[in-house]
């Protein structure tokens, strides 16, 4: 059922215009430049819209179609169900808001279009959210109103369920613009007054596009179903729980009048279905960035720090230990490996301080030499590296990236340096795919997550 | 006695050379470029350098002078500190490393130095270090390779001790170019032979250029008399404690030979003594910042948030709770004054959901009423707002910083955006006076370090 959202035959954009202070003239242009099915803009005012007729209602549109995107206010809602259920569409996206948000009336207004909905058999997405993307597909069904997306948005197989305006627009363009993240789903369910996160999430798990879904979620309105779908994934699922505290569960009722619950009891379930969950919206992005480059996770020693720095690499031990996780203990031929790089002086070690080694030999044989070691080791099972992006070319990082991929070792990349420099080696690393942390407590927490989830998978 | 190092008669620079592949090129230049004293650069294979005559050795250096700044091969230092009692040199900085950190050699080396400098009442700083800044005074006694600091180095209140190359280096210049941390004085231990970080800490708490005070540490050599300077300081000192963990204390032994010692029990004693302890390099740099701009606080009520996303709200209410701070509970008055610019159907309250005024009347106007009316409400002591860049001109936020100023209510932004707008509003609201946290979870947790730091020092 899903399916008719993500895949209709016919759209009618109800609230299309040409002007462009509205939404609406954003929402027919982002559908019409990925959408390559038929697309009928709805609005009394015109005759034609970018090139394609435009219905003065969609009773006068001359053929049965799949899904109507509304976007004109909230009072006509009931009365276009009724006519959409003439022309047999299965979904309508609902991107109004002033609906139970905002009270009584308007939740009235809510309850009696589901009900109407209901009866005709017609699915209703919304309201008051952003609709939704598919960026394989380049469908954006959602009246964003910049074109950003446009060079921003790349495929990949991040899948997100989000109840929330901000994450899927503004802040999304930001997440988008530092690279690496690529999307496949992002869907804004808004109020949620029929379908909601729990559905999606079962299609998400079965779709065979997305390798890690992603949650913003203020409620979960059958949680019990959702936990049971959850469990029965192997893809990762974080989710980021809005209103976990009782003044968070209040502002919750008003933004999309959600009941919050009682966040410990659900917080333990959740642990227990391999949910992973995160506390703000970076940390959110980073671990679906991280996920989204691991594909399998040996999870059976320790790990191996590279730095640069004295400082860097104790406080990474230092994180580790404070995330329950261990150094690896290196290997006789690991450390003989390292010593061939190092001066005399310096025994080699984890964490591997690799200054006075660069300052003998060179950041390019040092970094190979040691990393290449260190991802042999059988007590190494991932590796955090700590680089000053104004030393390096991307290419030092090549061989490094096939190993981890060889050898299912992740490998977490803590990125320091300034200026055009560092932005361009951090894109590079996405996209070779190692996931890189501007802090480096979130790539430890980003291991610690990884080793939660490939440990709960393996032992099932 | 610190003061020789700060504001020395004359300096000889041993290790200075016109070779730009070397640190002592760096070093020569950096000094010249801002200390107004006279400088003696020493090296046998030249007799001028940038202008100034260089000297074969020590002893020729033709009058008495208080600093040398050693940066040549450790095996000489003992022979070059004999040479400095000569002439009445009152402090070295040893930047070179192959000391303590090296293994035993160097160790006796390290101790017949300093055996050798108490005789002559010389004092050492470092070794393995990279010496000092004042950004005041445009002092860089440092071998730091890089221009950078001439334009990115802002003179403010700042003033941190830090035992590690890295901290003062290459991370110094990503956190400068990211704006908004004025520094005062930069000074980089090492090995901390003779000068260690309690002596600098009470110079610093003494120093009236210093506002705040920033650690990165891996021991403390006397605790006691640290712990009580501490307790005697008005000033907020931020402390990043590096060996915290077993495995992390053992690293630490081998990159400045520090003993970390127990840090629960550490921890608890600094925590009484008011000092504040963060946990990774950003979060210390995110306090600095946000106390160099917090000169007082009433911190008798509770947080009012601004947003135009209903999730931001929501997210930030529950990491206030989760950092047991709480909500301000708005007076009538203040409701009434949100109302004039709020939709009929919206009743105000915090979190401030600001988008559906946005929506009706503009962001100026309701930016204005909304941030006002919070600003004086008996119970707001702090605001958090959040905003979008690429909507808002920095004109925006000046009444806001002005009243922030006026009623000691410190105010945290939350920002996103993309593009060069994100990095120009936040460069111009951290010049303005307001620290901007890229992650929400960090602008709450300042909140709550500065309510530790105001409680503590209004209740003495």
């Amino acid at each position: 059922m899903m399916d008719t959202f993500f895949n209709p035959d016919g759209i009618a954009v109800i609230g299309a215009t040409d002007d462009p202070g509205k939404g609406g003239h954003y929402l027919l242009n982002n559908i019409i430049s990925g959408y390559r099915g038929e697309i009928f803009p709805v609005n009394p005012k015109y005759t034609a819209l970018s090139g394609l007729p435009c219905y003065p209602d969609v009773a006068s549109i001359p053929r049965p179609f799949d899904l109507a995107i509304y976007f004109i206010p909230a009072q006509y809602l009931p009365q276009t169900i009724d006519a959409c259920a003439q022309k047999h569409v299965k979904g309508i996206i609902i991107e109004s808001a002033g609906f139970s948000e905002v009270g009584d009336v308007g939740r009235r207004l809510q309850e009696e279009s589901v009900s109407r909905a209901k009866m005709s058999g017609i699915r209703l997405w919304g309201p008051n959210c952003m609709g939704l993307i598919d960026a394989r597909k380049r469908h954006v069904f959602s009246f964003m109103y910049t074109d950003s997306w446009k060079t921003l948005l790349k495929p990949g197989t991040v899948s997100m369920v989000v109840q929330s305006g901000m994450l899927s627009a503004g802040f999304l363009l930001m997440i988008l613009e530092r690279g690496g993240l690529g999307i496949n789903k992002l869907c804004s369910i808004g109020n949620k007054c029929d379908v909601h996160e729990t559905e999606l999430l079962e299609y998400l798990v079965c779709d065979d596009d997305t390798g890690v879904i992603g949650l913003y979620l203020e409620s979960i309105v059958d949680s019990r179903r959702f936990l049971k779908i959850a469990s029965s994934s192997h893809k990762p699922i974080i989710l980021l729980k809005g209103g976990r505290s009782p003044e968070g569960a209040r502002a919750a009722m008003s933004h999309t009048a959600s009941m919050a619950g009682n966040h410990a009891i659900l917080a333990s379930a959740m642990r227990q279905a391999g949910i992973i969950e995160v506390f703000d919206v970076h940390e959110l992005m980073d671990f679906l960035r991280g996920f989204s480059k691991t594909s399998s996770f040996s999870h059976d020693g320790g790990t191996a720090i590279v730095t640069f720095s004295g400082a860097g690499g104790i406080l990474t031990t230092d994180a580790l230990h404070e995330s329950n996780l261990r150094l690896a203990r290196l290997s006789e031929q690991t450390l003989d490996a390292m010593k061939s790089v190092y001066p005399k002086w310096m025994a080699p070690s984890n964490p591997a301080d690799v200054w006075p080694a660069i300052e003998a030999n060179g950041i390019n044989t040092v970094f190979h030499a040691v990393t290449e070691a260190l991802m042999h080791d059988p007590d190494v099972d991932s590796l955090i590296f700590h680089i000053l992006a104004n030393w390096v070319d991307s290419s030092l990082f090549s061989s490094l990236n096939r190993l981890k991929n060889e050898l299912g070792k992740p490998v977490v990349a803590w990125l320091t340096g300034n200026g055009e420099r560092f932005h361009v080696i951090r894109r590079d690393l996405e996209e070779m795919g190692i996931p890189v942390f501007d802090e480096m407590t979130r790539g430890v927490h980003f291991l610690r997550g990884l080793r939660r989830h490939f440990s709960r998978k393996d032992s099932r």
